[in-house]
């Protein structure tokens, strides 16, 4: 595909923000877009945003024109809601926008408020990404789903709860730089494995925070960047959509991701590339056991074999193949709806080399962002490149 | 653009199932489309969903995978939302997908379950479309927003609740035939001038109804259907998309919707015919004096001398340009999210011949719909031909 060029990026600090709207969160981080950005305001065609549910945290619904307004744009907007994949999906309708010539500049965002729905309204809130009927109703939320597949997985591949803390402690560490990060202090394996059970086999710090936070992106064509000497030198080069059932008890195994997969296969096409080509990664770790999945789905790692990427120092910072360097959604935060475009705005960062961490990686060339919804029953996959 | 061609339609029964779940909904109205197409199921390559309040009415988010399930298609999924237009801004993600080369055949639907939360709640769930801070919060709920909008075009260009009356009985008239329609009774003046006020000046058959229901179609690429050999003789020609403030408070005038007049701009260029060449029309009639604002913004009448278009037959079933031959959400009823995708399913069918309002437009070769969110800060419309 003809690259989508990525010319600014901005993002709130993520965490508990109790005194700020929604609408405040993303007008800052729209505004840090733009004052990153070459593009004027008024060159903007359209706004697209990721937010999973407004309606029950703000009783806000429609939010596109709302968030438009928030980032003082007069453009028309649509809102994507795949639950926690929301802004991985709204970054695809900008770069369809965009290569249909329907767009030259096109403003993507996320946003989420969540923490004010106490720790049990948000998890109930959440579980709306779950099947009401089938899991949400009968007791399933997301810690006892994603437990249900670390079990699988340990069941059929090996593994240990070990395996799965040295995810958590590597992200926490990629954290500590980050400004914007919820979480930025180191813990240790044994802090993973003292932690009080959430669902066996996992524990608190395997599991993502509750966030408040807004994010956002403005990306040009390929033409307007030429006529307008926009200066961005990291682009979309690849996207892709897969899709799984919604509930986990239709589906044939419980230790892939063919959602991920068929993303992954369909951004790599794209791109012209092959996992191997890949330097940096952010995927979705909302438990530490969706990163091994997620780093499977990707192609970094045989089904069975991701398990130990941590625990071996491969994917962290010094590793053959860093993933999560921003600190992921465990460390970093998850602030559902936005999380999708938070994972672009820190790859933009880290290979344009004003990331904490892009010192780290400064030969790093191509990266992939792996967005989930639910227990991966959607999943967008988006190759950025170096693209001078 | 290159034509994007309907193969199949389907919708349910509009009005209140009690008894049904959102998804049993889906369900039915994708069956239709499939019995009605020449595709298989297997041949779908996206969903594109229209949804608005599934989390406060069903405790449901993430609807693209479970309605991909509903329908029995194992593809990726992805809900739009952007209020009351959620089901045409579907439509527009469907269409960008087979532009883009991204999908030969994609199922499009939209569906809403809503009379399960009773009148208080159904009011205060789509007052989730208007700005909870500075409207909603405060008391506006959508009758005031549309009453302060009638009020507001009396003023600057006179008009009578006669004159919206007349839009009323029309819609009314033309449910009768529609075996999917949620009223199939004839109204009079009299009767909607004596009906209870529920915002002055609008009175209770000013407005639509609350409605449960589904609409689902199958669009494929001019490509495939040469291929596939694939009977649909009516096509999507254009699609444009307009956006304005969230709250009424922030907009320059109340009597004209520019976000309307925005996406029909951008949807009659890119079907390259201009207002004179439309023989009918499905509009977003939610309250009767936004009829007579959709048929303006859609060039039909100039500013401030559509309100007179009913009352004068011209927009009746025998008048110069038909609108709302279904009965418009007034008596068809408004399936919230379904409402854009139900509009295209009967202009389909008026336009291929087997509605029974075919007969009486049997001359129609060329329609338009148009699908609003919230106080029509969102617009989307579609201009629909026969293109044999």
């Amino acid at each position: 595909m003809q690259p989508v060029r990525i010319d600014g990026v901005g993002l709130t600090p993520l965490g508990v923000h109790p005194n700020r709207t929604g609408r405040e969160l993303f007008a800052e981080a729209a505004d840090r877009a733009f004052q990153d950005a070459d593009v004027p305001r008024d060159d903007v065609d359209f706004l697209c945003l990721g937010n999973f549910v407004g309606d029950v945290a703000e009783q806000q619904g429609h939010q596109g024109p709302l968030m438009a307004d928030a980032a003082g744009v007069s453009v028309p907007a649509t809102r994507f809601e795949n639950a926690c994949a929301s802004g991985g999906f709204a970054i695809r309708g900008a770069v369809q926008a965009i290569q249909n010539d329907n767009a030259d500049v096109v403003l993507v965002g996320g946003v989420e408020k969540l923490t004010n729905l106490g720790t049990g309204g948000s998890t109930e809130a959440l579980a709306m990404a779950a099947d009401d009927l089938f899991e949400s109703r009968v007791g399933l939320t997301f810690p006892g789903a994603y437990a249900l597949l670390a079990r699988a997985y340990f069941e059929e591949h090996g593994g240990s709860r070990e395996d799965l803390a040295a995810i958590s402690v590597k992200n926490h560490a990629n954290a500590v730089d980050n400004e914007y990060a919820q979480f930025r202090h180191e813990v240790s394996v044994d802090d993973v494995l003292d932690a009080p059970t959430i669902a066996d086999p996992l524990g608190l710090y395997d599991a993502c925070p509750v966030t408040d936070g807004a994010a956002a992106a403005i990306l040009v064509s390929q033409e307007y960047s030429e006529t307008h000497g926009v200066d961005a030198p990291v682009a979309v080069t690849g996207s892709g959509q897969g899709g799984d059932t919604l509930a986990l008890q239709d589906r044939d195994k419980l230790t892939r991701t063919p959602a991920a997969e068929w993303a992954a296969e369909r951004a790599y096409d794209e791109a012209d590339i092959t996992p191997t080509d890949v330097d940096i990664a952010e995927v979705h770790d909302c438990f530490t056991i969706a990163e091994v999945l997620a780093i499977e789905a990707l192609g970094f790692y045989e089904p069975g074999t991701g398990i130990s990427a941590a625990a071996n120092g491969e994917t962290t910072v010094d590793g053959r193949l860093p993933v999560n360097l921003s600190g992921g959604l465990k460390a970093k935060g998850h602030p559902v709806g936005a999380t999708g475009v938070a994972q672009l705005v820190e790859l933009t960062r880290l290979l344009r080399g004003d990331h904490p961490k892009s010192d780290d990686v400064s030969d790093a060339r191509v990266a992939v962002a792996h967005n989930a919804g639910g227990t991966v029953a959607s999943a967008v996959v988006h190759v950025v490149e170096v693209d001078t």
